[in-house]
């Protein structure tokens, strides 16, 4: 490897360092933790999402992914409803308010993920 | 913006996350934080390199990266030489064993490098 691929690596990190933060701070400016937004973007795309679902498509534990869920409920941004087919399971999805949120998010990190998705395609082979 | 552009999203976002884990244990792996990991990366990649400068190139503060430095200075991975033009100024650059575990963590991290830049460039647009 050579110096020039140390320097794309470094400017790497640093620009995912600052998508990190102003991800959170996009989130936390409509009164969600970046977890939260993540997890709000996962139901939002997954159709009778349910947590163990959810368990395996974010990466976390059963715990971790139960609270953040049951805070959500609390917070009004998801709502839960029995499956049709089996009682023991619950289906998840957005409120209207738990949409406009992620929405709003969303729109507003678009130029930093083009800023990422650039950088990384131009980072060392 | 659709469904699909939130499960894209959201798997950049679990990705993002497992290539920090996976950056930060194979770090601490040689001995390294992510932090100095990246201090590194930069001392490497830059020619009589400096405090302010990397205060630049890495979007810390000053006092941040003094810290690093020191540190990394302390654990035997990077060397100061005064400037020959300024005495008030000082050149930072790896000293070998520096190289050596930088060399190291950089190429075990290839592939997670590529894994994330695939998932970058297909994320939604």
């Amino acid at each position: 490897m050579t110096s020039n691929d140390f320097a794309s690596e470094a400017r790497f990190h640093a620009d995912l360092r600052r998508f990190l933060h102003e991800h959170e701070k996009v989130a936390r400016g409509e009164g969600l933790t970046p977890r939260q937004y993540v997890l709000l973007l996962q139901i939002g795309a997954t159709e009778n999402a349910t947590v163990s679902g959810l368990v395996d498509l974010l990466a976390l534990t059963q715990s971790t992914v139960t609270e953040l869920v049951q805070r959500a409920e609390r917070a009004g941004l998801v709502a839960r409803r029995p499956s049709s087919t089996d009682a023991r399971v619950a289906h998840l999805s957005l409120t209207n308010e738990g949409q406009a949120r992620l929405d709003r998010v969303f729109e507003r990190l678009q130029g930093e993920r083009d800023r990422l998705r650039s950088v990384a395609s131009i980072g060392p082979g």
